[in-house]
């Protein structure tokens, strides 16, 4: 059938609406029509090479909400009219790591950058007849879409699919990163490093399980306003206050128990600010995706192992994924977790650059497009 | 009273014997007749500047057994003839890291490289009457000690000191690395970098939690037997073999669950060597200690969140000090924790420069001092 969907023809260029060809379903696939999708700087990293080499041309999008239109053979998780999330790592079930509670690290998840549905085979054809790989394999900058019964997450039709779109990536990224991951317990002192989509949700989960002080880290001012407003007790531009300086500070010299770093491009001298934030036995836990280029970062091993600090990478928010999507979404219903204010602007399909521009721009805590079926 | 002690009168000298004056111990300080210690690469890293700069002259020794002589003022905990442990950090009880069962990061052992005791006094002097500094509070080469009541554990009379001293450091050191920090699970595949009092350690911690696959890496043949007599199930010699793509190969491509580093001077590759080792979501203790001088180590910090790795450091095996090295001891009279396997050589005290270099030229698992009047 026919899509239109924003296609990413290579590095440094921007997005190119056109007409696609998406193919029917295969055994265990689903066609969506997607109702709206969230504009993650994750694809932007296409944009700029930071996976390094990828597949080209790619249909970007990884976290979005939608209906269900068709199930190929095999599937048993939804059937046609159900509402679903999109989730940007499959969750097969069966692997290992599923198996083990780990379904962000799911094996089927392994090649999800590299363009073609789980079986090799491409679903998706440009307007000039080339395979076009699915970013995530879930691709939800197009209008329809195929993907693995294993990417989909089922939701309540009560959930309004415009701002719940944005929990099959950013929600549970962040707000795991602090639940999960950071384990935050009440009273302590956290650090959040970057207030986007992610960073939000980290301020929120950080909030959420009681944290005493939770200092949000950005240089732009209407995020640190906003990161306030949901749960930040204190706020440092980086650009006029050290962080890791006030941390110490706040706490009578002790340093914080949990850093979190959400920012989009980590650099290594970024977990080096985070590891002088924290206390003995304090974790930093990395969150944003650095550049595949960067081979080391700058914490000092004398005072990893005297001080008994820890550095952990965090996918997905270490969120199982059926289990945690489900548990935001309730506390989403319950009023507790804010997702329809983390919205800062929508956009129509065809304004797909302009959004990526403005989140360049530092003006969107999360641009969203809504499908015009859906507005 | 006089002691005869080994003194360390600045980098890249021998340790020289001599006589010293040691004080009576003040409140909350007690005496202590030492009959064993180990000889832990700890104290050579003095020798070879890698804390920094130091307090000179110094008396080395921190992992030893004696006899309480006397006790200072408000003194609980023991009284004269009682037999201790002495450990390395002092664990006060009352700081809100022994309160958090994080005694190995006690708010008493923040200096305790620097020299001097807790009120910022010495109770050593050299035979020319300087000062004395106290490694670790506790200077276990010297025949007579003082040292707070904080880095006592008292022990059973059944035990033998000349072979339960190195429980004060390197037994805890190792084996928590592996039961606490790493939470080594049946069935799991572990990678122990260095085979040394620490590292032996490690590796028997691995068994005993039901390590399916412990994997010894050394360069030292004679190491790596006694790793296999003691738990490890396989052995890489890293001139011959790469350890990385061993584990990786054990785990029909998995990786391994965890990879702990107790090599006596890390650098960052090693560690960058240890994060190629694990699987996703796999674990990296660092134990050994590094130079101060190192800022980074070789981690890339896009396969730290892709694929949710861990690189923690451990401090003294994260053993909360007096629960745990009961527990140990309690292994030791069960004949599950082998300990007096692990001293090689024992040595009188005037052959202490003897004994470290047959730690460097990877002649011994442990050396170990046996006083006089104890031997």
């Amino acid at each position: 059938m026919k899509s239109r969907a924003a296609v990413l023809y290579g590095e440094g260029q921007e997005f190119k609406l056109e007409e696609i060809e998406v193919d029917d379903p295969k055994e265990n696939e689903v066609l969506i029509h997607l109702a709206a999708t969230g504009l993650c700087h994750s694809d932007y990293h296409m944009v700029t090479g930071e996976y390094g080499p990828l597949h080209f041309p790619m249909i970007g999008g990884h976290e979005g909400a939608g209906v269900v239109e068709k199930v190929g053979p095999g599937v048993t998780k939804v059937k046609p009219g159900d509402h679903a999330l999109l989730t940007f790592i499959p969750s097969c079930g069966h692997c290992r790591f599923c198996s083990m509670g780990l379904g962000f690290l799911c094996d089927r998840g392994a090649n999800i950058i590299l363009g073609p549905q789980l079986d090799g085979t491409f679903r998706m054809h440009t307007e000039g007849g080339d395979d076009a790989g699915q970013f995530c394999l879930i691709s939800t900058f197009s209008e329809w879409t195929v993907v693995p019964e294993a990417s989909i997450v089922p939701i309540g039709e009560d959930l309004p699919m415009d701002k719940v779109c944005i929990v099959g990536c950013c929600v549970p990224t962040g707000f795991g990163s602090a639940v999960n991951k950071a384990d935050v317990q009440p009273g302590e002192t956290v650090v959040v490093y970057g207030i986007g989509g992610v960073g939000i949700n980290a301020i929120q989960g950080a909030a959420v399980k009681g944290a005493a002080r939770v200092i949000a880290v950005d240089p732009v001012d209407f995020k640190l306003e906003m990161a306030e407003e949901l749960g930040a007790t204190h706020t440092v531009n980086p650009n006029q206050e050290d962080a890791a300086e006030k941390a110490i500070e706040l706490t009578n010299g002790v340093g914080a128990d949990k850093a979190i770093i959400t920012i989009d491009n980590v650099l290594p001298e970024h977990i080096g600010q985070a590891f002088k934030a924290i206390r003995k036995g304090g974790r930093v836990v990395v969150t944003g995706i650095a550049n595949y280029k960067h081979q080391h970062i700058d914490v000092s091993p004398f005072e990893l192992t005297l001080f008994a600090k820890e550095v952990v990478g965090s996918m997905y928010g270490d969120s199982p994924v059926y289990a945690d999507l489900a548990r935001y979404l309730e506390l989403y219903r319950a009023g507790i977790l804010k997702v329809d204010e983390l919205t800062t602007k929508t956009y129509s399909h065809d304004q797909i650059n302009e959004g990526y521009k403005d989140m360049l721009d530092g003006k969107n805590i999360r641009g969203v497009i809504v499908y015009d079926w859906a507005r």
